[in-house]
């Protein structure tokens, strides 16, 4: 069964696109194995002290990221969408089980494309409105997610992903 | 691949549960076809205006109810889990596309069971919080969805649903 994502609207709607040169299925498991995760979700010095994936529509996908003063930030949401090594569908508007969350923000979603031996990796964040959208910009979206981008892609060129 | 519903909280959660005597195919096509939909899914005189169906993670759920005078409230979400003849997630916290909505109330489960040719039907309200549930139960939740349960049956058994 497929899913219509939402069409990218750039009024909402904010993207990371780079083709990097590590393969799909090496992506997908860094995507979606805690232990790998936690190398790599968050800018350094920040870091990833808890991670819970259950992928499955209605499973969770929880991130405790760290301050370096070891302030902590707890994100809970749970998938949507799971096509392994195509795409992973999340939010943070549900919680495991589907049930409203708290403080909805938005709806994330990972799309992995094969280019050769490499990945066309397009990282969308979907939002309600243009408020979130903006604010989410300024919250720093764009360097932050192409900094772990770039963290991942050096986490899967050490060989840590097998 | 099986979803985990929330596990039913009477804190946060409201059931309406019975035993109906029409099979449980019927009662699929019978939420799952517009056409159909339109004629039971509210209390009469209330009417169905307008339904929209796209019965896929992510798909559209939309039903516009409108009062005796006129008046139109227009319900849009998606649907979040769907397992034919068994189970039917829907939400209003994400719209199409599961961009978030505006007013994220609760997430809607239909479960479905054979019991010899009827059916068990189970319908939960999943909500965020005590206040949300307790609200959902001074509009009448269990009056309003035991009345179009009522309905649907009386509907079904008239033979429309073939």
């Amino acid at each position: 069964m497929t899913s219509p994502l939402a069409t990218f609207d750039p009024k909402y709607d904010l993207k990371l696109e780079r083709e990097i040169d590590v393969p799909v299925h090496l992506v997908w498991k860094a995507w979606t194995t805690p232990a790998h995760l936690k190398e790599w979700f968050v800018p350094k010095p920040w870091s990833i002290s808890a991670c819970e994936i259950d992928l499955r529509p209605g499973g969770v996908f929880r991130t405790v990221m760290r301050s370096p003063e070891g302030e902590e930030h707890d994100n809970a949401g749970c998938y949507l969408d799971v096509v392994p090594q195509q795409r992973l569908v999340f939010t943070d508007t549900l919680l495991p089980g589907f049930r409203p969350a708290p403080n909805p923000f938005f709806t994330g979603a990972l799309i992995l494309t094969p280019v050769g031996s490499g990945t066309r990796y397009t990282a969308l964040a979907i939002h309600g409105n243009e408020e979130t959208r903006d604010s989410h910009e300024k919250m720093g979206f764009h360097d932050g997610w192409g900094t772990v981008a770039t963290q991942m892609v050096d986490y899967i060129k050490s060989g840590a992903v097998a």
